[in-house]
């Protein structure tokens, strides 16, 4: 499985825009005080929520295999930086928040750990780097 | 060094949407094939260009301190992911290419080496994480 694309620098400050291979655009940048015009997130803001967003696809499959109704999925991460170059994440807490009138708080449970232990790529490949990557997950009723 | 963001669920199928702490929105889907309806790249597609744009801010950074100009900056980047699960990347491909009427051959493969070599935090992490990257580095006149 390959994956492709490619970015342009979009102004004339730190604006990025990354376009794939059915040519949707991300777009990145920095605040002013990093020299961009803070149009969007950073790169490694962006990092952060792409690990969110793989590992939240996951339970969003998983959930409504087993036939329960997802009304929303909140994912609240953060992750603490080292201090010295290259800034590294060293460890990223992550809360998920499924909001739904009919799973439980086992079913939640199982389809975070499946997707943590087996399935998100982006959360392997963050591990494998060294960072400690912890998670809790809840249930609210609409 | 603290970052946080919060991602909810933006349609009725996969559509994710992160909000960073200045409240810029980066937004991931997938495709129909996944179940998704495409309006947005995929998590592990952002991954790839969240590291092609921490890169690419370092090195519009370094080559315009050594007051040379950035007409354009484009990277091309290319993953390879393991077929079995969790389908890490096992290797990435990064072509650099800086347009500019004054900045050297060598002055742009310094900056990619400073980028590659200490800077960039998502690129020491994919590395650490075992994933193998290769770069290359160019220049074109405008």
């Amino acid at each position: 499985m390959t994956k492709k694309a490619t970015l342009n620098l979009d102004d004339g400050a730190m604006r990025l825009v990354g376009k794939n291979e059915t040519g949707t655009v991300t777009a990145f940048d920095v605040t002013s005080e990093n020299g961009g015009n803070g149009s969007a997130a950073s790169p490694m803001e962006v990092f952060l929520q792409s690990a969110a967003a793989c590992s939240g696809m996951d339970i969003l499959s998983i959930i409504r295999k087993k036939r329960k109704t997802v009304t929303d999925l909140r994912i609240e991460i953060e992750g603490e930086r080292a201090e010295e170059h290259p800034h590294i994440y060293t460890s990223i807490a992550v809360k998920y928040i499924l909001v739904s009138p009919d799973a439980t708080e086992g079913d939640m449970k199982r389809a975070c750990e499946l997707s943590q232990d087996q399935y998100c790529s982006a959360f392997a490949m963050i591990k494998r780097s060294g960072c400690a990557v912890s998670w809790t997950s809840g249930i609210e009723r609409p």
